[in-house]
């Protein structure tokens, strides 16, 4: 028997600890954002600050330690020692060392100071329906992201490096083959159904709603769909998001309108799907609290929160589980059929001018548009003073509407005066992968649906967490992903067949 | 007008932001702390301790750098131009650089092992009730806390380095005057009372309180004390205490039983104190997240949180508050006066042999007696074997009773275990502090009484905010700040002459 460790398993053992210290800085950051969300008392802002401000410097310091980055190059160059899991960690950490070590202390100065000013501009500008109040900022962001694409990698499109920060190995080469093919399907259906179809009922779900019976009801779905309070918490906020610490520290959040079921329901799903994907992060020893445990994209978070929100909570099979259970917390909630439910919670919202307010159908338009937007802008094909204008003949193009000002139009989003470009695409890649993970999980888990309309979701949630979440950012891209499990990469025809089929249905096509 | 700045302006000024960091550091840490109590599920133990070691790890490296000792070094030395809170601020700040510097590696490694192997010793020590098995540990402790001593001064006794953690500016000489003089009074008043008193009425007290109703109740009273919403919260937790982040940000929890109101309000009332002394911290620019604005000591921050308890809320004017409210929480309250309300609430609980379910009276014996016995421990003239019987024969001579066996003796308390010699004192040194800074409070506001009779609390808060709360710790050592604010050093004689008369006439002594 040799006792003999070589030489880059010690090296990587020694990187693992120190991955694992700044994954428990992180975590921290992560419990400071929540509670600034949740419990932080209104008068203690400016100290929060100065705390997230010290822990943020810390974090940067542990994350661009040179020995880090050394030991990390090294091991990038001699896998032969490392497994697969440690290979991922490797590719992942070097990655992430690489961009935060990239950005010249001048830019990176730039950037933060951006981060306010183009904040303030997009306030006003979208206050006022101005947007030559914040395209200089636009135009600051759209120079200030080529040259931080170009620091990171100068080898590829800008636009793919800014991606890549969002959803790990996708490209704009294949985002534009994934997309035309959904527009060109789904402009179409879109009018279609705008011209032909019927729209469902909707009059008979308004109505008052408690706000705390919703808080009630909707932590009662939470852990019916497998939400773990001993590794979480379920709390009320003005913005609900899933937050926390850790994977055994998730902490969701929802809110609640009194005159809204509907909207208070599907968020509560949405956010445990989330919630979900986080609890089911691998925490074996090879994985737990390093990079190839942490969530695979954006993209991929999001196929998470859509596919309990879509593909399971406004699907017909789960209104026969959700009904009597609205009927028990809402014992006065109208006497209607589940398929009544069904339809009522999948009517597509019109105009459709806002994408925070979009139905699935209009919302990957509205994803679209802005991808085509800001990509243009990042390659120059796009310049910053045409955006109101080629924004609203994409929406008319797309929706068949046009915003009657630019605060309803291109100023509605707070992304791009975050600076934030690549970011958009992650919504629909998540609706997508969402579409195609779910119709494989119905082939491979037996009576999928007869459990779903049972209340019966452990077999869903197990099969995700096996075949998704413990999976957590072992692969190199979303693609990669989905063939791994389900057989194929990201198919955009079995997204649109599956909303060809669905509103189909619903509005009745001839 | 000249611009220049002094080169140890300049300095000072450096170190205030680095001393700055390590406050918001240590703030977050208080968050930490804050939440594990009231919000962590229970599954995340184990993620919430590697979070906590982490950030251990970078306050050490941050308050132990060794540019920010060279700069204190050099500004104790050139205090020319600094003024007195400035002073102060490099005082304790440099104190604090050698106490985190002066450990050798080996012994904290020890302290930290001894910290949980003693602990672990203890509780199995005391669930046998047998002494034998902590003996090891608690002599380990001793020699330990020896050397840790000796480390950080040894030009001092070594109980008055430990004690100077707990007490800044306090020493083993002082305390046995102070002491000596508080047991000579105290011993035969409690004797006397036991023998000769008459037992106040609580059999009317007894009854069932709803836990949620008990906690509006504290509620209401922590904000008729003063307690801000806007820069703390209020929240339930197992073990009542008052954390947080910041003095914009403080965490008071409280904790309720249901067969028990008095203990809820006394404590309630207790934590609001400690509140309102971390709410009152100074946040000028001169003293805002720096050493010269923390806590003068933990005596003084008990003075404050006794001051409320048994000051105001346990004295008769306030009962002339406390009783509407109580019959307004609770309808079927007893139709009792106020006087006997105000008996009953200041009952001496016998036999006294447990020092947390102890009285003022009482509870001042016990903290001596555990002083007079950990002092003889570090100075040797105790030895370890003999604690129970000194102990026991302790208790016969100041309370007239002897434990049943040790785990009701001398292995109650956790204290020893994690190894704190020099922290009972503070108890006493703060209820004495509370009575001298209460009684010259009475001299300085008008109508003081009158004010608490009718719930207006504003005038002393206000008055503890600027002589107590905002001086911080600009003062050596608590001495200093009774001076400053009661013009004279703390005298044993007030505090014995204020339980003299008080429970004379509780207990109609004749």
């Amino acid at each position: 028997m040799s006792t003999c460790v070589s030489a880059s398993t010690t090296l990587y053992n020694e990187t693992v600890t120190k991955l694992r210290e700044i994954t428990a800085l992180e975590g921290i950051s992560g419990l400071l954002g929540w509670d600034e969300m949740v419990m932080l008392p209104a008068g203690s802002s400016g100290s929060r600050g100065a705390q997230k401000s010290a822990l943020a410097g810390v974090i940067y310091d542990k994350k661009t330690d040179k020995g880090l980055g050394e030991a990390l190059s090294i091991l990038k160059q001699s896998t032969a020692d490392l497994n697969s899991i440690q290979i991922a960690n490797v590719r992942d950490a070097h990655k992430e060392y690489t961009r935060s070590t990239a950005i010249p202390k001048e830019l990176a100065q730039k950037i933060a100071l951006l981060e306010s000013t183009a904040y303030e501009a997009w306030v006003e500008s979208r206050k006022t329906s101005n947007f030559a109040l914040f395209a200089p900022s636009l135009q600051e962001w759209v120079t200030v992201n080529r040259q931080r694409a170009s620091y990171i990698d100068d080898s590829l499109p800008a636009y793919d490096v800014l991606l890549d920060m969002f959803e790990k190995g996708m490209t704009s080469v294949r985002l534009n083959e994934i997309f035309n093919e959904v527009r060109s399907g789904l402009v179409p259906l879109i009018a279609e159904l705008k011209t032909r179809g019927t729209s469902p009922d909707t009059a008979w779900l308004q109505g008052q709603y408690s706000t705390d019976v919703q808080a009630k009801l909707c932590r009662q779905i939470a852990l019916d769909l497998g939400f773990d309070v001993e590794k979480g918490r379920l709390d009320v906020s003005v913005h609900p998001f899933t937050g926390g610490s850790h994977p055994t520290d998730v902490r969701m959040t929802t809110r609640f309108k009194e005159h809204d079921l509907t909207e208070g329901l599907t968020g509560a799903i949405h956010e445990t799907g989330h919630a979900l994907y986080e609890q089911g992060r691998n925490l074996d020893d090879e994985w737990r609290d390093l990079p190839v445990s942490s969530a695979m994209s954006m993209g991929i978070h999001e196929s998470q929160s859509l596919l309990w929100e879509r593909m399971v909570g406004l699907s017909k099979p789960f209104q026969h589980y959700l009904l009597p259970k609205i009927k028990e917390f809402f014992p006065s909630f109208p006497d209607v059929s589940t398929d009544k439910l069904y339809e009522a919670q999948n009517k597509i919202q019109e105009p459709s001018l806002i994408r925070v307010e979009s139905d699935e159908l209009t919302y990957t338009m509205h994803v679209i548009l802005r991808y085509e937007i800001e990509c243009g802008l990042i390659d120059g094909t796009i310049q910053v003073e045409e955006v109101p204008s080629i924004w609203n003949s994409k929406m008319q193009q797309y929706l068949g509407v046009v915003p009657p000002n630019d605060a309803a139009g291109c100023l509605q989003d707070i992304h791009w005066a975050g600076g934030a470009m690549g970011y958009f695409p992650t919504y629909t890649l998540g609706a997508m992968y969402a579409t195609q993970i779910y119709e494989h999980a119905k082939r491979s888990i037996p009576d999928l649906e007869l459990h779903i309309q049972n209340g019966n979701f452990s077999p869903l949630k197990e099969w995700l967490n096996s075949h998704i979440h413990k999976l957590g950012s072992l692969y190199a891209s979303g693609d990669e992903l989905m063939v791994a499990v389900t057989g194929k990469p990201l198919d955009p025809q079995v997204y649109l067949s599956y909303l060809r089929s669905k509103y189909s249905e619903i509005y009745k096509l001839p």
